[in-house]
């Protein structure tokens, strides 16, 4: 489904975009022979069509154009400890669409990336259950399964920025979400072989790696909409993202994701985990904390024009941007070129899934002047993005967790963009 | 939207699935101390979690466990004469869901791999238009774009086995199809900057690749949906699939989706290329061919079991497989388990989306009885995937292109699959 934005504006914008676009122009396309071309080939033939291109070379496993080397994962060093513990960001600057491609997807980890052989890897389900079970890799994968494109978000995505780190680029400040299609079995139907008991109401899910990352569950959660997932778009997970098993819990907190999943156990209450009391938690300003926030709310970024891309040219222009929420489908997604002070709608691009990113364009005619662009989603609940100022009054400053507020970029005269705050 | 495939079967089966199947047992689970185990550890802690995963490791650019080696495209050497002019196949048998991860795509290329640098790129649009041009690769980036989920499949997939080939395994026999998501523009809007001449009637595409394939291409469908494509799966196209630029034509054969897309010519009738006459004709029984048999009909493929998977075990069991149709979207897939004298309808996973694949499950339990398994795709035309005998009966079995077969297994009762042929 196509939600249309501005026609009219987008009408009024086509003429100048043939006027304005740098590197169109009528091009000597007759082919004429000329005096130096004995072979009297057309003109402008390039080396790759007078030469056979490389056909040892075709991968068994494909790669992308030695062109693209920028278009990588980054990471922040100062950001944690050691390598063991860190974060790699998605370059969405360079992204299109709603898929992230597997070799670009985001990932964090908290001691290394567990290596797992899948001959030797067992999921155990037991706690307040009839029959305590063991899945092999194979078992699960003789399970009845189901395909969802969801986005995957971490809790401190845009958390560097909130405690106020000068970064520059959506890579950074909103690359810790992805979007891809997980294959997996419905937690269901392993509940349900095993028999959860009366009065069990949540799970833990703990992961095989050293860290044995482990969260809290609610069980109506996990009969809802989780899954016990083991591929990515189509293959095995990468073994950043968890392979060969990991939990998918659609909307919620990447954390409670859990990676290598080892262990999944039943029980009447939460565990508090090391990962819901002294992380993962947001401490307010009166001195208390927040716990169990476990849904991304809506939230939406600029990815082009963006400050690790080209300056922008003059003339028509098409804003590119994601947008998501945990509590389900997105309804709309504004874009403002004032800072906040107007709103138009954007044009949603593609099918709108539940709990799954999509794209937002915005067509508009540029004539060089300073603009604050910005977004904003809502979400089929009736929910707005808010302001980083609405978020901090009610929130304090304390937590980096859960910044959903809406971003601003300053597209300067020069066609640079800059990520900027505005009052 | 999920289509309810028979759902009196699927609970009938579900008893039998936790007696059936293998390995799923009864675990202690309730982590006992040992005493071989003096740090006090829960049993069983394999050696992942019990040390640092690696984190110095986590690579910019993401790849594939080192166990799923054997998850790659194969070619078939006697197929072709040199590398230079080669195919490699999507091992279809052991992905899932619609989307194919950018490195199993299967390509086709007739001139090897064609290098090409960016800031080299230029596309040509000329012939009977109003003003000849030449877009850079940051033009065509500039314009409005649309991501769309499709299908491509080659003209002679499943070719290899018309001839009589020996083949086992739908790698072999289906591999050339794949399904991504594309990011192009729309060639309207392209054709609409150059103004197309009244009585144009086509469009020759033409790539940069040294065989400089070139396809003529009715300009109702160029205006209707193909796309100027420049990204797959939301990042730039891989070199063997035409980057930086190729040509979408929905529901068409593969070979008029012109890789390393160099120069689009509108002209009133068609150029009868050599892929258009001594290529990618069908020839007949009656010495006559077909020409511009453009459209791939709809076809269906069981990915699972498979002569290159491990044997069935008995019990629950679930048959996976792809269906698609270049004519719109699928309406139904069937699954027979007896050569096709009975037919029951597969349950459809996921969205349903025009020209693209769907994933479609059928759930049965297996006493260890040998069966011929089979699906068949009907589109939304009515259109029903026809048996090869048919297919024969009206084209003879000079041409290999366009065999939309149905595909027949035997399963055996040791659980072995293998591709038959059902008279």
């Amino acid at each position: 489904m196509t939600v249309p934005g501005d026609r009219d504006q987008k009408k009024a914008s086509r003429r100048s975009f043939l006027a304005g676009a740098a590197g169109i122009a009528v091009a000597g396309a007759s082919g004429k022979a000329r005096a130096d071309n004995p072979k009297n080939q057309p003109p402008n033939v390039p080396e790759w069509t007078r030469s056979l291109g490389d056909g040892v070379g075709v991968r068994a496993y494909g790669q992308p154009s030695k062109y693209e080397k920028k278009v990588i994962r980054r990471t922040v060093e100062w950001l944690t400890a050691t390598p063991e513990s860190s974060v790699s960001f998605t370059p969405l600057h360079e992204l299109d669409g709603i898929i992230t491609p597997n070799g670009l997807c985001f990932e964090r980890h908290h001691s290394g990336i567990a290596e797992i052989d899948p001959a030797d890897y067992r999921l155990m389900l037991h706690g307040m259950v009839d029959r305590p079970l063991s899945f092999t890799l194979d078992d699960l994968k003789r399970f009845p399964r189901v395909n969802k494109v969801y986005f995957l978000e971490c809790a401190a995505n845009s958390g560097m920025e909130w405690r106020g780190a000068q970064l520059n680029g959506c890579q950074y400040t909103h690359g810790m979400v992805h979007c891809v299609q997980y294959t997996g079995v419905p937690l269901k139907a392993l509940l349900d072989e095993a028999g959860v008991k009366s009065g069990a109401q949540w799970i833990m899910a703990e992961g095989a790696d050293a860290a044995a990352m482990n969260r809290s569950l609610p069980l109506a959660k996990a009969v809802d909409d989780c899954l016990v997932a083991y591929r990515s778009n189509g293959e095995m997970l990468r073994p950043e993202q968890g392979y060969p098993v990991r939990l998918v819990v659609p909307g919620w907190e990447g954390n409670i994701w859990i990676k290598w999943l080892r262990r999944l156990k039943v029980g009447d209450q939460p565990w508090h985990t090391r990962e819901e009391t002294s992380k993962y938690t947001d401490l307010l300003e009166n001195g208390k904390a927040r716990q169990f926030t476990f849904v991304m709310d809506a939230k939406s970024i600029i990815t082009a024009p963006s400050p690790q891309l080209a300056p922008l040219n003059k003339g028509f222009n098409v804003i590119s941007g994601l947008a998501w929420s945990g509590r389900g489908k997105v309804a709309r997604v504004d874009v403002s070129l004032d800072g906040g002070r107007n709103w138009r709608a954007a044009g949603i691009d593609g099918p709108i899934l539940d709990k799954a990113c999509v794209r937002f364009y915005y067509e508009f005619d540029w004539k060089g002047e300073a603009l604050l662009l910005q977004s904003r989603a809502i979400d089929d609940t009736g929910y707005v993005q808010p302001t980083k100022q609405a978020l901090r009054k009610i929130r304090g400053v304390n937590s980096i967790y859960h910044n959903n507020g809406i971003q601003t970029y300053e597209l300067k005269p020069g066609g640079e963009v800059e990520n900027v705050e505005v009052g």
